[in-house]
């Protein structure tokens, strides 16, 4: 594992609970966790049960005794290390977004691809598509219980931005963070739309806002004099971002649905809640990752006196993932979407599954940010995914 | 009262059961209904109470022992009989929207200017600023219970439209409604956001839409041959909209909010969702319509651990408009609207209230209407409400 | 109608809006408004429109031109002027609780039964039966949704006593109150199980308690001497009842049903909470008061990953009462139960329904009361709702 | 870690889970697994990663490098495992209920006491006590937020015997389970109860019933005949409990809270619903344990019309237990208790907490539950918690 943050915490967990409620073809062993710095890196090892430590990436992706690699650090170094690691014939775990930008995301996508021929597994670590209810809400779609599907509405709301005097902190620069709550929450929303779906956003129309511009720097960038209180930085990422977007028609002709799209940290109240809602001809959905172990569920084809939401409580043996877990009726939290993915990963490197989503698919996911991004500055104009124009992507990515 | 439809009847409610809860400066007495067809007029008078009928609304607005006209018309007739009514001196409450045209409801804004100056009262029917638990909402964000307002969202989804092979009707015909999905329910979700805030939008970015263009035509229209099943008519309004929108800035500046609104007729298992968040640096605000004994409300000054969203049943002696109705805990229904649009009409009238929304509101929530459609026309480009181009006014409007 | 208190307000509205919005076979016209004071019934019939006031109940149920007597007054007065209307063939809506003694609601019962011969109506006034939700439910259960019953568990919650230094008031004086929280709330919780389940209870087990046994009186008892704040009055009616429940089993044999059943007015938050959950092998439904537009039903019958509580927007024309109301999605409120009560009321005296809850019903609740209180006295020991001993009626009634 | 069934699984995961996310004062190792049969417990062990595995639980206990018994097996054996362990000087987590009847139970807690004077630790698994909502809400009391205490509800209801052809296991058998739904999740229930107000049942009345008496055997005690679908076994344990309780009155007098309780495996729908509401005088607090990371809280000091339930996401780094897993809004779920116990167990070891719920705590659960069943026995009259006839206690027990 490369990286050492919070999702370093998560990804660990996943990988030391899988193997101990699911039955894996394959025993991963949590062998070398490398960070910057040789101190905190051990640390972090000691704490979250990794053999060995390193502080060079490069050296281990070529490691003959490593056969995964899983990518924690910050956007702005994935697709070095992916496309290394990939060229190295190792599978390749990586966390969202795939990339900062979308020349970089197009160069994992190749590599990924060109691997693959080697069966060589890349995926993208969007785990919220591994929450059962989540992964429950795909399948009732692909079971056509929600008949063609017109309207989808997805959110990702937060709040802790909401106080105008909140710090300022590095992931509120564009620099070092890359991407504001559009790329870093809204990426999950646009992700879990189309997953649940199987569609794919074809244009967007959107806004991207920072609504505190400037916020009090606290113990980074203080001058001598104790001013502290006076100095305040630039957030140069948006805080808010809200969208609309055309999904492909379905095969065959007919309705291409319309989604609406937001993504925010001013939602007060909101804590983590991601939420969508699919409105189909004969059903619709709802779901919440506030309440991720629900899933709302509306069947418009009983007899209309008995039609209503039903919270289906996604505990039973019978609902993805859920067998080896605890008995109906009993929760599962926000980390255990990390060891379904894990075994995942697992299944497609043993060539029982599939790798998904795919770096092709956290591509996709880029291109979306990205055409927000250019709508946004077109004053909201509708814009397509896929630019037409090819000198569109002006700044090229070349990996050594 | 001008019309019988279902709004005919559910005036007819509000003006029979108002003076039986709340003392009145005034007592209303139910003197005429007026409609095109005698019989039905008739017997829309004997069921709901109207002491006599008519046919012509001309004669009746004229007429000396008539003090307040209700217009419950479809849109395409509001600005000649509202005009007419208040020429002749006549108190006017009429059903949103306004008109159907920017330009009609110009000249109806104007009419109501000029017949203030003569005490005359003119109100707009947005009734569910009436609603106790919006009335209440709006409230708390004027006490500054939600800081610095910087999101509403605002949305009103039916469903009633979702059955590709339900029937056309006369509602989904733009000669006759003049308008669908925006204009009819998207008006209400304009007028609650702009009331409970204060604030109004400035601009405005969106999408028209019809998702089923072409409908079974049931009875009308159909020819002898009874080949009715195969015939299908023309959806000439839009069954969904999808629009962002921003707000005037608070005064001495600050974030001008950001608002997401959609109007639909497609949000499967949404009977009559007319729902309302708004996000402010202090607080938070919910409502829903189908809960609208409820205000969902969230105090970001309690500390952290005892914060959350509270529902207050908002059925108290305290709140707006209950004192009369039944003790706490005993909910009130759609139709109580219209009983307290009839207590504030006539405090209006009486001088111990004030008209409100006037005409001008309506006006104002007309020419949003309009933006909406001509950023629809435009890509969805950032649209003004207010449009500059004095040119954009091409369709005048004359009322003798 | 005999009586002008709270309830004589929400009857007043029945009669008023019942023929407005449904077609009833009998018009019913809002005759006389008796009460003690001459005064306070003339305002008040002012105020709801009744055509005319007495003082005196006994001439005025003799009066030829009056068909319909309803009676509205404290329970002690309702089995003498009961038993007099129907003597005099008149037919008799009367309040729950039917009586504020079982020997009183014996004699009622009998008096019912005579005057049924001669095609006069007795109903007593559950009017919460008629919530389309609750309605609803029992056709759930009557068309075997739930399959067998095994659990019903029924509550009215309120807090209004929750604050010790609330003031004493007349309805916690059992001289002039009859009964606390079971007698006045507890009875509807009674009554809606039975009336949802179609069963009776048989047996019971349960403790009455006064949680605050002395309130400060105010206003009423008070010295000249001005120190009101220190005197305090006796409660002398139970202020929470719990009780379990023993229905009757099943034609045909099974397990008899267990019921838990709560009334209080100490429960803080709870408003107007009549809640009821009832479990059957197949189904289950749950119902709250404060949310009376809405059904939970469970259906067991389906896939178990499909399974889960819906909520049913019971708004439906096809629902219970709904079709001459509003369109689907718009809620009723408190009052509408009224109307329904006028509606079948009407029905019953036209012969095109049946009187129900008939005074057997209200005269069976009153037992069941009674045996609560038993149990209470008796250690909480299950005890008959019917005793055997027949010395148990103690206090015979004689209603010249 | 004795015994390797459910409960050993969601302990094995405290034990691996705890130490990566807390900071404890001692380092536990995943030693000895020990289980009946050998080649179960040596799977079980390679699954959850004990290191050695016996099937000798007396040679276990007494191992010089084995310093924490933990016990998991089924309630018969846990009296004679505990003492052997307390007496061999190892601390003790010994899962609930403490034992299967109150003369084992006492003999637990006076070698609980015994062990206690030379520091060792002894523990009972209640583990919701570990869910930081109900440790929040317990704190919320403990402050005093709700005022004096007036009446507790808790129930734990599930549904998984609601089908009458569900099979008999040995859950249902009293011989091998000890008990029913009283004493398997209305323990629970007890003690969240008890826990959360500081408060100790004195009094019951209640109810055990068997709902479904015979269940058809699959595949135990099957005759060569395969006549299987048509023998039935019989059910010798209550399937459901209700019962009322009378708590301790508060130091220094006032009402002594009444409870309600029910304890359900018949509650169709309700999958793992343990839920409590709990009424004070200035507060009110609700719980569900299908949604255990939300406690709803109702602060009656606010003003009338600012008051509600609010639903507190307890996730907050301020909240009970949580600082060390995921930032805000990011949900815990069912085995997250099983790391706390480990926690607290820890601290309590290394004195830095108190051992909580003790072995006392435990065996008054055990007294409660015994005294349900003693007031069902005698047509369900109020039977204290501590009986008063030292005869009562036939079943001596005797632990060599």
């Amino acid at each position: 594992m490369i990286g050492s943050g919070f999702m370093g915490s998560a990804h660990s967990q996943g990988w030391r609970v899988a193997p101990r409620f699911f039955d894996l073809p394959r025993s991963p062993e949590m062998a070398v966790l490398v960070g910057r710095d040789a101190g905190r890196a051990e640390a972090a090892a000691s704490k979250w049960g990794w053999a060995e430590t390193s502080t060079d990436w490069r050296s281990t992706v070529e490691r003959d005794d490593v056969d995964i690699i899983d990518i924690v650090t910050p956007g702005d170094s994935h697709a070095e290390i992916a496309i290394a690691a990939l060229r190295a014939g190792k599978h390749v775990l990586c966390e969202k977004p795939l990339a900062n930008t979308v020349a970089e995301a197009e160069a994992m996508a190749d590599a990924a691809e060109q691997a693959a021929a080697n069966g060589v597994v890349a995926m993208v670590g969007f785990t919220y598509r591994r929450v059962p209810a989540a992964t429950f809400a795909r399948d009732l779609v692909a079971a056509g219980r929600l008949g063609a599907i017109r309207q989808i509405r997805a959110a990702y709301r937060q709040d802790w931005l909401a106080d105008s005097d909140g710090p300022m902190t590095w992931r509120l620069d564009k620099e070092r963070a890359g991407s504001g709550a559009l790329g870093d929450i809204g990426a999950h929303a646009i992700d879990l739309a189309e997953f649940i779906t199987g569609l794919r956003l074809e244009r967007v129309a959107g806004t991207l806002e920072t609504i505190v511009s400037e916020r009090p720097l606290l113990g980074e960038g203080i001058g001598l004099s104790g001013t502290a209180s006076t100095e305040r930085g630039q957030v140069t990422v948006d805080d808010v971002a809200l969208f609309q977007g055309r999904f492909t028609a379905p095969d065959g002709g007919g309705f291409a649905p319309l989604g609406s799209f937001e993504a925010t940290r001013f939602a007060t109240g909101r804590k983590n809640a991601l939420t969508i809602e699919i409105s189909g001809e004969t059903g619709a959905i709802a779901f919440d990752l506030e309440r991720l172990n629900e899933l709302q569920f509306f069947d418009a084809t009983v007899p209309a006196t008995e039609q209503g939401f039903r919270t289906i409580f996604v505990t039973e043996p019978e609902h993805p993932y859920l067998a080896p877990w605890w008995p109906a009726g009993h929760m599962l939290g926000y980390e255990h979407g990390f060891s379904h993915q894990v075994v995942d990963l697992i299944d497609a490197i043993a060539g029982t599954g599939e790798a998904s989503p795919s770096f092709g698919d956290g591509l996709h996911v880029q291109r979306v940010l990205d055409a927000v991004g250019r709508s946004s500055n077109a004053d909201g104009v509708w814009t397509p995914v896929h630019p037409h124009d090819p000198h569109e992507h002006q700044h090229a990515y070349d990996a050594h």
